[in-house]
């Protein structure tokens, strides 16, 4: 499935919720990373997420899609992420 | 169709973007928005933050779904955002 997975995190923590996340996916704005992944991966990295943040000042959202067939992706300005990858 | 906007602006132009998105969707982490939205009202949207953004400092990615049917929305952690608006 594709996934797109934006976060906000304390500043403290910030670095390591980037470094989790971009094991599985890639960056592709400031707060934004987006890829494919399988199911038992997805279910790894959100415990790995869980275990790192703290839920009282941290925050996750995650878009899942079985298909891409019925979306599109624009992107404006910058690109700040450090991979390519366009729906 | 429904629309996930993330942004990323300088400090200085940050909360006039969140202002024009405001406008159109739903605010649900710090620079995340969500919601349907006409095409019409997608390009006029586009247009406004366009003619806000320095495209060499601010960055958008636009998700958008002809149908939510084959997508799933996931939430860990602190909701930030003002609005409730779930897929």
């Amino acid at each position: 499935m594709f996934v797109v997975l934006v976060y906000d995190f304390a500043q403290k923590r910030v670095n390591k919720a980037l470094k989790i996340a971009r094991k599985y996916l890639h960056w592709v704005q400031n707060s934004v990373l987006e890829g494919e992944i399988s199911d038992a991966n997805y279910i790894k990295m959100k415990k790995e997420l869980e275990m790192l943040m703290n839920p009282e000042e941290d925050s996750i959202i995650l878009y899942t899609f079985r298909t891409k067939k019925y979306s599109k992706r624009e992107e404006l300005g910058l690109k700040k992420g450090g991979d390519e990858n366009i729906i």
